[in-house]
């Protein structure tokens, strides 16, 4: 069903792009035609969002098969929208919270992120986990919520695919992971070893910090080894999403070869 | 020499975050406390920017001893900033624009991104360059300016140690580095190898696409090798700066072991 809404619906929208929106309705925003078009039929979605112009240029039957399409002015549109260059097709979704039950196998690959800021790092580190093959992803409690909609663009669809484990507590985290036979690998300049000689082939999670305090002392403690990667000249550090995912991509290469 | 001055100062400053204002004086804004000061002490700096509260809370005579510093109302800090939440510190430098003349050695690693647009995807890969130890990167002329206030951010400093090469013919570029002896290895999902079974230790350069583009047909079939990344499931690819430094990672793997 197509549907003529007005301003309600921008505001209803609008206010999906900040936590306290999301978190009274449920609610999440995906903008874009590819990452709407890609989503996994068996993911809820309440109700799609469509522009004039896009509605008018646009076959909207696939849309319509799943969900009603609410169309609005382009004007309308552009305030629902966290971009500033909107394609005019929306999709509000139900936000899934799995937690962490299960999350884990043996000789899974695994991510935490610790109190990570940047939607930008958050994104790309979920996609690249998704790409490694990652059993999960946790974001503990201090780091941006994951329906952030910078974050869910930037994982470029794969936050359908991969369990991200939100709000966690970052210490009970890890030693139910340790419990479950889960070793865990903090990225940190003060590392010791470079991974190419540590063992990522064994069950495994890459324990990523804050962009600029790094992990928290208590997490890296509990870590089985603290990991850093090779860096010339005067660098300290790379970025914390970069970090993350080459030691998500050394794992891939040791369980290749 | 400390002086204060006024709207005309925070108007030129706001200018040098255009391609134009830039181009125009040859200077570009470099923004932080910590970026600013790490600054290597022969990069050019025409003068400070601080704002009252920060020239007020800091000892200024680090920055005095090496050009005049210009204290503006923090209003007009703000405007003179590109960044949401200034730290009211920022230097206004020289812009280098070296060119590729002895950018190779034999055996060098370097990085060439075609037509890459966004800012902090280009920040990041200068940053994991220079901590690969690359020789230097290659932005071919359709690329986003590396003077760009988000990308010298997104460097953090590693455009002072780096020989970046801006605005260069990509093709022409990649002749001339075949010519002496580096070979090409271009990121591409069509890519038929792994990176792990590739010659990675002799004189090769990464090359990496446009976010949505990828790489050029033409630049890609000069390249020696297409080389890809293993991808679990349906994912079609990582993020660009991802999957460059992936690959500088890896030639750093196989130059330690």
């Amino acid at each position: 069903m197509v549907e003529r809404v007005g301003l309600g619906f921008a505001k209803k929208a609008a206010s999906l792009s900040t936590k306290k929106g999301r978190d009274e309705t449920g609610l999440f925003l995906v903008e874009g035609d590819k990452i709407v078009r890609d989503m996994p039929e068996d993911w809820p979605v309440a109700y799609y969002l469509a522009s004039v112009s896009y509605a008018d240029a646009t076959d909207l039957s696939f849309f319509e098969k799943r969900a009603t399409v609410h169309v609005m002015e382009d004007e309308l549109f552009k305030r629902a929208s966290d971009t500033l260059t909107p394609q005019g097709i929306a999709a509000v979704c139900e936000a899934k919270r799995p937690s962490a039950k299960d999350a884990f196998s043996p000789g899974c690959l695994a991510l935490m992120c610790e109190g990570l800021s940047d939607p930008g790092n958050i994104g790309t580190l979920i996609r690249t986990a998704d790409a490694a093959g990652c059993a999960c992803v946790v974001l503990t409690e201090g780091s941006a919520d994951v329906y952030n909609p910078k974050i869910v663009r930037a994982t470029a669809g794969s936050i359908f695919r991969l369990k991200v484990v939100t709000g966690a507590n970052g210490l009970e985290m890890a030693r139910q992971m340790k419990r479950e036979g889960v070793r865990l690998a903090a990225a940190s300049p003060r590392g010791k070893s470079y991974p190419y000689s540590l063992d990522f082939k064994s069950a495994i999670c890459v324990l990523v910090g804050n962009e600029a305090r790094g992990l928290s002392k208590e997490l890296e403690e509990l870590a089985d080894f603290k990991v850093k990667l090779p860096m010339s000249g005067t660098l300290e550090s790379l970025n914390a999403a970069m970090a993350g995912g080459i030691l998500l991509y050394e794992a891939v290469r040791q369980r290749l070869t």
